[in-house]
This record gives C-alpha cells, structure tokens and sequence, in this order.
C-alpha cells in the first residue's frame, strides 16, 4: 500500500539492528485517518473469507484490529497480557517469545468471547519473527476456532516470520513489506 | 447516551465491590459499531474547542479514544506504561494510583509528541477515581499544552473522580454515569 510506505519513508527512523521507529503514527502517535486507510485496505483483503472476529494483542495491535473490525463489522478481541480483575478464573493462556523485549509474554483470551464457531482474521501492527502471531493462531485453535489469516501493517520480510505462518497454512497479507533495514535504509519488497 | 446504558444493562456484570465487569464490548472484546457511536458522541461536545489532539492511556483507552480521533480528524497519543526501546532517553513521565491494581502505574509520553501549542482532550473508557486522568493531565501539562477537557465512556460517579477534575478546571462528559452499584444493581444518573 503505497500511503503507508511513503509514510514510513517520510516518518519512520531506522534505530538500527532492525528496529524500525514509526511511534509518531503507529505505536505511541497514532495517526486515525492513515489507520482507517490501512484498515480499509485489510479489510478488503479478507472480507471475501467471511471472518466472524478480528483477534490481536495488545497494545499496539488494537489500533489497527479496531478499525479493520470496524470495516469488516465484526467483533474484535485483544489478548491481555496481565490478568484483570474481571477476567474469569479459567482462560486460554499461551507463552510468546517476544522478539524486542528479550523475553516471554503471557497472552490470555477469555472463553467467553472466542468459541469453536468463530472464523478468525487476526491483525497486528508489524510481522517481524511471527511469535507473537504464532500464539494468537495457538489461542484461537485452543478455543476450536478457524484461523482464516493474518494481516498487518508492516512486515519485515528478513525476520522469516511469513514463512513460519505460511507453513502453518495461514494466508498472510502485508501493507508495506520490508526485505531490508541494513545500511541505514528501508527498502520495500515492491 | 441510551445505547451505551441500554448495552451496559444488557451485557455488564456488576461483580460487586465496585467493580463492573464489560469486557465483552469495552475492554477485551470490544464492540467497534457500538464505539463508534460512543466516538461520535465524545467529539460531538468537544468539537467546538477546536482539540489539536487526543490523549490517553494503554490500554483500554485506546479504542475509543482512536475512534474520537478519527472523528476530530486529530492525531492521537497513547501513555505508555512500559517504556518501548523506540522511545527517546528522556520523556514526560508521571506516576498515578492504581485503584483497580492496587499498586502505581508509571505513564509515560514522548515530548516528540506533545508540545506547548496543542489542544489537548482526554479520552478513556472509564472516569472512576480520576487519578490516571489527572496523571496525564500533568502529563499535558508538563509538555506546556493546554488541556481542554476528559470525555469517558462511563462514569463511577460515586468514586468522586468527576468533583477532582472540576476542582482542576476541567470540563467533564461521560456518556453514562453510573450512581450505584450497591445491591448487584447498576444505577444511572438519568
């Protein structure tokens, strides 16, 4: 999507060792109406599978999963991290490796609000290694629910994270794919 | 705003002590129809204060908080609670009580992202004690903005946080303000 990679073009900082900074409009800043640009765009890729539920995680997933279940007219879900006090005793719990953090992280789903007849299109901010992903699709198949694919906003092709979802059958759409940040650039996929 | 009461009647779960559960449309799984009205209304009694700007809290403010931004047509700005390693060395940062959690909340905002020219509105889901509203009030206030008022979704009109942020200036909408919730029972104001 070529808004999104111009923006990041013009807004984003390369940090470095494959950090790419886009807090002024994704992750800290966000910018609305680009949002519902790229949740369009999302949601027009996957509106055909006929999706019952948008799934991410929080916290930088909700942005973008709000507005493509917004367009897709459906119920979003974000996994939690820490427990609330008004989550039930008993939840669907997986472990992640998180990739920029250097450890793991708890993602939880309550059973209430994910069931076996739920078609699940699950959306985040950036595909990088796919970990987190990897236990959002695990979070789904726990409730018996059908993952139909996963779209995000930004892809880095060279952390191999499509090809782990691919493996697992995932159909996998991406608004700006990038296959390198070396040298202090950022270079698309197309 | 009787949509928003008529859903809190309808699927709200007064756990007791205070505590009532909404997970299956504000803070979990989210209702993006039924927030987007919710948005639409919020910005609808700040329009004319003409907000360069919206401010909140990860994480469950971010729903609908994005979605008044989307409708003000401004950018909107998330605390952080973590500091990611995209953030610069040094940030606005504020420490609030927790009431829910019991313990302190660090809140913490790029000064890239909040300077002495905005406009600033405050939106979160829920209005109860104030305290994490007043945190990012100081928050505004430490960059040298101007903040302009505190829209939330519901109201615990009983936890006093509405008279504390009169006290400091403020204009205050809640689109439903809960008086009681003694008895197993949910109460509005009107």
């Amino acid at each position: 999507m070529k808004a999104l990679q111009q923006r990041i073009l013009a807004d984003g900082h390369n940090l470095g060792h494959g950090i790419l900074k886009v807090d002024s409009f994704i992750n800290h800043q966000v910018d609305p109406m680009l949002m519902h640009d790229c949740a369009q765009e999302l949601a027009r890729r996957f509106q055909a599978d006929r999706p019952t539920k948008v799934l991410t995680a929080e916290i930088s997933g909700i942005a973008p999963a709000l507005l493509t279940a917004l367009e897709l007219k459906v119920p979003v879900v974000y996994a939690r991290k820490h427990k609330p006090i008004t989550m039930p005793d008993t939840v669907f719990l997986t472990t992640a490796p998180s990739h920029t953090k250097g450890n793991y992280v708890d993602l939880m789903v309550s059973p209430e609000y994910l069931g076996a007849s739920e078609r699940v299109v699950i959306i985040d901010d950036f595909l990088a290694s796919g970990q987190t992903i990897l236990g959002l699709i695990r979070l789904a198949q726990a409730a018996g629910a059908h993952v139909i694919g996963v779209g995000t906003l930004i892809e880095k092709s060279f952390e191999g994270g499509r090809e782990l979802l691919e493996a697992a059958g995932m159909k996998v759409e991406s608004l700006a794919r990038i296959t390198s940040l070396a040298d202090d650039r950022i270079i698309f996929a197309d």
